[in-house]
């Protein structure tokens, strides 16, 4: 393979391409060339281990060959049709789906990504309820369009606030806790009491549905503390309101699970679905629906859908990614990572380096939390994760940086090597960077 | 290539597929296996002529060897990298488009499909002008997100009402004029005074953009009269409003021009696309800024954003579509198509069947309105049209039907005798139907 002439990728984007949530005359891109299981390449030739699995979708790696080989042959075969008719690989993806979901979920509503998978889940909970207001909570990300940016509780949602009957909660995050909780108990029980207290100021029978990141991801990694799932999933059955689960990030191996709720006591009546399911290789979405909600629709027309629901060449890539990562144990691999390498070695960093304030995680999902001071935990400043960022591409590590954390999310199929690989480059950045910036 | 056991496509189907737009109990797909240039094959081995290009996208016609290469040479290469990255194919995409926009629109911000192309446009015109409302028309079909379908006009929207500052106004449609106009010049004058009063109503201070489909599609091929679109940019020049053009149904070889306002007297400030920009082999959308709108952001971060902005897989479809549109003369052929067989058979069949009330189009973007009384023009009713739509199936031919319309919309690379092969089906269709159905 040849290198693409570096300018001319760079100068192209500089030209022509609008680039997601930036100042355009700010950026500073790496032109990727190519990439192959956990390492990218950039047009001039050097080569990175990905720890951002780049926006945390390539769980199977990069360039999986049963996954490019699908996508060559649907291509082949029929590359689109319209949602309408029947197709054979669309249902085997489908089928492929609900078979890692919960009994009592036999249905798949196809999507182009997560921002509509929301969008359509937040439908089906509003038609099938008759309510109309959505409880997420400030620390998440839901997509970028009308419902499911004001869904999202961070930042973006601010500017983009057109849509109404979206309340927001503080869900639970011990370091930072919303409810001066001091042990893992005490914040789910808190948390949990909010959200209770919330739904009944706002009126139960206005609340259509209760919308989760299984685990909180771009938000930092939030892991819920024991119980505090199962006791949303009692508050939604007590209020009549349907719980939905956004799996977009944390599902399809992330955790080390299929669905990241598996490892936690809890079922969700509506799971939306992205990046991981295909790993990115075709932009795909959707929501899994409970046979109930399902039954909703049997009589009365579903207003919602789009020309890609269901597009073949989408569902072929789900299709040879699921079959190969249960083949190739990959799902078991993320959780093994999680528990042998990945885990003790960012805990070994925090004993290390005084600049980690937490680490947490689990499975390929972890984020290390840095500050200026352990005492008050006041968070490093954008310099200093900039200097980080730089430290860790400088050595050929590329990084997800997000606010005060990095998160440590690489493919689902990473080796202990190159998991240790990582952390040796992550130890020698905060050992350089750290000092300076912590008070 | 051997057939697929037809049983399992529908059983699969029947038992794990939830569809766009529909009672899910009421449905009877087509199971589509595989399709070449114009025609579709159902897994029985059924062979159909698609006037339907599927949802209207399939403009290279269907399995196009270039496209298909292209796709497996980038899922070879790279299939999924972060937007924030720059990418080569990606730039190539971009810039393939702006050429073929106007002088002063250089930039592409890249989506996944046509809702969210619309999402991300109405963003940037909210954040442009500082405004809030979008006025759009009550015949217009905008995607199924939250914005999109609230600017949406037609009866999705109803059950999706969430999103605030939308406003919609009638536009132009002569047969079944709003204005009480007996002439294209006064349904446009009319039509214009009609969005003109709206907007000072509504108080120009406040209204960030006029979003048209430059040609209504879904709504029913509605041809725009000379002069409307040149004085909806007189009016947003007038008030300040931003112009969006949607192009994601008419653009892109459609209407027989690059993208249909190129046969029209107007310039857009933002042009919303997908569908054809790669015959939807690949889920992809967009938005192509006017150098002034796009200037806004360089210092401002902008505040949307999607995982597969700019997908590699998706650009690799996009520049090998236009390439070959360009080399084999696609869109000529599409104006050709429009103005030698398709107009002028349509035409005939308007002449030969009382029950055409009128035939409305340009390149093979037509529309065949059935009434029960060419006097009072009132629509057939949906169960004349089941009948019209099984006749054309049962004659091998894929329709596109909406309301009281067929649409003919084939692939823009059909031939002349395939268009008379369609032409002479629907002719045996009215005639069988159409008597029976006339008042
Ligand atoms: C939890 C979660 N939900 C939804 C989304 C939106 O997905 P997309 O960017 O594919 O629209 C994301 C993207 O990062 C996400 O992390
Ligand atoms: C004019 C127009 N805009 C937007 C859309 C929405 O596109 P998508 O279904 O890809 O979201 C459509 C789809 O038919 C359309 O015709």
């Amino acid at each position: 393979m040849t290198h693409a002439e570096p300018d001319l990728a760079l100068a192209l984007d500089r030209a022509h391409v609008f680039h997601s949530w930036s100042a355009q005359g700010t950026l500073s891109p790496l032109a990727v060339q190519t990439a192959e299981g956990c390492r990218v390449t950039d047009t001039a030739g050097r080569t990175y281990l990905d720890l951002s699995s780049q926006l945390v979708n390539t769980n199977i790696g990069h360039r999986h060959p049963r996954v490019v080989a699908a996508i060559r042959e649907q291509a082949e075969l029929l590359p689109t049709v319209a949602p309408a008719h029947a197709n054979l690989t669309r249902g085997l993806a489908a089928r492929a789906i609900v078979e890692r979901a919960p009994e009592g979920m036999s249905k798949v509503f196809f999507t182009n990504a997560g921002a509509d998978a929301n969008e359509n889940a937040i439908r089906m909970a509003r038609l099938h309820t008759g309510r109309d207001k959505v409880v997420s909570t400030y620390r998440s990300y839901h997509g970028n369009t009308g419902a499911a940016v004001v869904a999202t509780g961070d930042w973006r949602r601010v500017p983009n606030e057109y849509a109404r009957g979206h309340v927001h909660v503080f869900g639970p995050y011990l370091y930072r806790s919303e409810f001066w909780a001091t042990t893992p108990e005490q914040e789910a029980e808190r948390a949990l009491q909010h959200l209770d207290h919330v739904i009944r100021a706002e009126g139960p029978a206005s609340v259509a549905a209760v919308l989760l990141e299984t685990v909180p991801g771009t938000a930092g990694v939030l892991v819920p503390p024991p119980g505090y799932l199962a006791g949303v999933r009692e508050i939604c059955d007590r209020y009549g309101a349907v719980l939905v689960l956004d799996e977009v990030m944390a599902g399809f191996g992330r955790t080390g699970e299929w669905f990241a709720f598996d490892g936690f006591d809890v079922r969700p009546d509506l799971i939306t679905f992205a990046k991981g399911v295909n790993s990115g290789y075709v932009p795909a979405g959707g929501v899994v629906l409970s046979d109930e909600i399902a039954a909703t629709f049997d009589d009365r027309v579903f207003p919602g859908g789009l020309t890609y629901s269901g597009h073949p060449l989408a569902m072929a890539s789900v299709v040879a990614t699921l079959e190969a990562m249960a083949d190739e144990g990959v799902v078991d691999n993320a959780r093994r990572i999680g528990e042998d390498v990945l885990g003790p070695g960012l805990r070994e960093l925090t004993d290390r380096h005084a600049v980690v304030g937490e680490v947490r995680g689990l499975g390929v999902f972890w984020a290390v939390e840095l500050v200026r001071d352990r005492a008050t935990r006041e968070p490093v400043d954008a310099d200093a994760m900039a200097r980080v960022k730089a430290g860790l591409l400088r050595r050929g590590v590329l990084p997800f940086v997000q606010d005060n954390r990095v998160h440590v999310v690489p493919p689902c199929v990473i080796t202990p090597d190159e998991v240790r690989e990582g952390l040796a480059v992550l130890d020698e950045v905060l050992a350089e960077v750290g000092p300076e910036v912590v008070a």
